[in-house]
């Protein structure tokens, strides 16, 4: 049963995920990867989301450019902690993925990362971190990377 | 039966509309005003947008300020044209809440006005506009309001 | 007769628009294309503008970059619905573009899509969406090319 | 006979441009002010601007705020040099009308001021070190204005 | 023993955190609140950071403005999860804080907020959704606290 | 004698003016070129400014990036009128330059133009127009420049 | 003889640097303090900073809004390290102080600090410690109002 | 012993500072580079900057880039004059390192310079300003590299 479900809103996003896919394989971290459109697929994120939680999941990433309305609507259909990776459009270079994903109104919290690579990244380890305050073995892989991190 | 239905994420963004609710008075063109938040209300919100087409509404108008998901959700719901209103935050003054609403991915169009109250008198003038192609009787009230502006 | 006028600020401007005039074909909507500068031809466009609902278009959509003045002089000239679409600039990536479209004073209003090709897309599905209103037929093709994108 | 047409926007711009309005009379140089709006008038600016010339006006001077057309379609019906003036918008503060104003394609400029009422007076004072070329009375008028600043 | 430490910059930050302190009373969360500013204080950070895991607390919150590097250099010295919310300057508007706190390199995450008051009622939600995975007695108080909270 | 005076802060910036220049030329307006930093010549700008007149230059064009006071310091030293071109910086894309040039406080003004080689041919239509004024030659050439651009 | 000589572009200027006067007095540091503008008063501004370093004077700050070139001048003129500290503006809130200010090109440097009566106040603590290297009574009073400014 | 201790967050950021390390062995002022994060070896960066006095380090240049804390946290750590040089992002291009860096809140100031390669410059030649003030063969090679940059 994956701990941690990550949604993308095309295909074409998968690249900026890559080494942070890489980084939880390293971790030993049970993940599935969904690519579902906020706007497109309104339906199969309220499914996806609304069942997360029962289904063993435990945090949600979820990286959208542009309007990136995913990582809220996700929050919206459920309590688990989401954590937003704002992706780089062609023109406004992510700045408004920013904004749509980190100026979330009181109420329905979403935890924004740096824009990219940078932030799926820091996504995985954040979602790590969060994982380890109930997960022995996941606490254990995760300081063991960080201390090699380190020595780098 | 209303021709336009009006979403606010919030009572505090009432004001902004002010105006603008004044000037669909004054064109004689029905409306209603419903307040829904995208992000803590997603299954009223998918509710609404689902059946609007079908109880005879003809446009959308949504105003949201900050992560301003909530034109894009209506737009998710339904093929009725929706028009956005970014509206004022506190710090970013709107520039948040406007990146969020205009730079809408391919497939779900939303149109987006200026940001606050001058967005809000001229989301209900686009509707007019829109709204004339059909009805005659709309047509008139629009044409005898653009005049009468031309003579102030 | 076309339903659809489009008009760009130049001959360069034109590959932002190419996706989108093949999902017109696609959805079967009759447009024209024009090429003039706010700036450099006012006269054309205030004749093209004046003269486009007598002619039976329903709709404008205009791209235009930097002091993005094409859109809101249409829309100075005509009752008629009018997208705009800001078009990337080489320094300011279009955000100059998108402030000269979206931030329309209050009286004259300009529907404004996202930056660059992605808004051209949106640009002729929002048209779409305005004439499914009124023209069944256009209707059915857009409800069709939905159907198909939540299938892709 | 007016050097300097001065056209604004609208009434409530009027303030932004008192203290230049002094500096011209202080400068002794002829101006008449008009207000008129580019998207609400078009008809009215396109003879303004196109008759300036030959009713002896040698400059024009432009203020306006958001999506500031004005400028440049002043700019699109006359060969008189415009100086365009930003005038701040209550959420974008002027960023906007800055960008409209001063991002001009090639082939029609305009001359781009700072933003607001110091722009507004150093539109006045470009338009005196343009005349000052042409005319020596206010070359004069200049030099001495000039130089009673430098003691200030 | 608190489950959140906060950790604001300075003793003029703490209005933003009014009504976040509220929710936490409201959730019954128990929390410390401390003033150590990352520049001035940057022992005091440090001990505070290192021993907060061996002292209970499960996640950390701070609220920092300008060059904001509380929230980064708390990460730097634990792994605990660190929510970081901006905070407003008199002239960037926390625009500087927020990229000082989002734009984390990867490798020590930090998980951002919106800016000012909003991102500080979102940080403790966040923080609730935390400790909700593992602690039955919080989840419950989250789920009545966002019922209610749909209601309203 | 050369009516036009143009600066630019370095030999790596002339590439933006190379089709302004032949614009020149093919209006026939006679202009000099120098390289001249603001910040390690300021005794040649100094020398160069102040002399302009009396050598019969009328109009000044500088063209600079980053920190951009050459056109503000020419003007510093000179009554003539001084249009100001930013040019692109390799991060900010002459943001930077754009703000360093436009937002002129009041006492001295800068005539600023677009970005980069849009800029620098406006520029010297700007010049052109103003010579217009005074020289009958240089409006006969301006003018049927412009009829022939209307035709392009 | 003082070891900091400050320069504000207007007597407007001076509340933003009230407190860092007030720093200055309290390290018990020797400065004076003029007003010169940088395109108001070229020639004194040049005459000021070619003979600083002859009068003794070690250090310059300059704060300076909008097109803000008197840091930039000031250091073209002169070898001494020069501060500069970004005014704010009305409109743009001092960001266009910053470009024009932080952004020199290689050859001439100036040292930014933050926008404002912040920024003031680090200039004068920067300030003390470049003075420290080399005057033993300045060091021990920074270190003194450092160790104060910890206990705080 | 050297001077100026400079300190990189990551091997990658070298190449912005190949043109300054060159200008510092130009000038004859001995240096050491250190490759140093502030979040991944906050340890590290706490006893360099503590023990660079005592060291005989005089002035300490950081480049970093993103929330680059860097140069603060050096300041944190140290009464030397700190020279921060925001380094380029891949989408926010460094404004997200100049804010990080430029707005210091008031007690520990960095003098900031430009962005990337260009700022990097400008560090040690305002390191060498300030050494300039203590060391008299210093000065001198400052004097001839500046004299020798004028005939340039």
């Amino acid at each position: 049963m994956p701990h941690i479900g990550i949604v993308l809103g095309s295909k074409s996003d998968e690249p900026y995920f890559q080494e942070a896919l890489r980084t939880l394989e390293e971790l030993g971290i049970e993940y599935e990867l969904q690519f579902l459109s906020a706007h497109r697929h309104p339906d199969k994120v309220r499914e996806y989301a609304s069942k997360a939680a029962t289904r063993g999941i435990e945090v949600l990433i979820a990286g959208a450019g542009g309007a990136a309305a995913l990582p809220g609507v996700l929050a919206s259909w459920t309590s688990l902690p989401v954590i937003g990776v704002p992706l780089p459009t062609s023109e406004l270079k992510g700045l408004d993925s920013l904004y749509a994903i980190v100026q979330m109104p009181p109420g329905v919290p979403v935890a924004c990362m740096s824009i990219g690579a940078w932030g799926a990244r820091n996504a995985v380890l954040f979602a790590a971190q969060i994982l380890s305050l109930k997960h022995d073995s996941i606490r254990k892989a995760y300081e063991a990377y960080r201390a090699a991190q380190r020595e780098r």
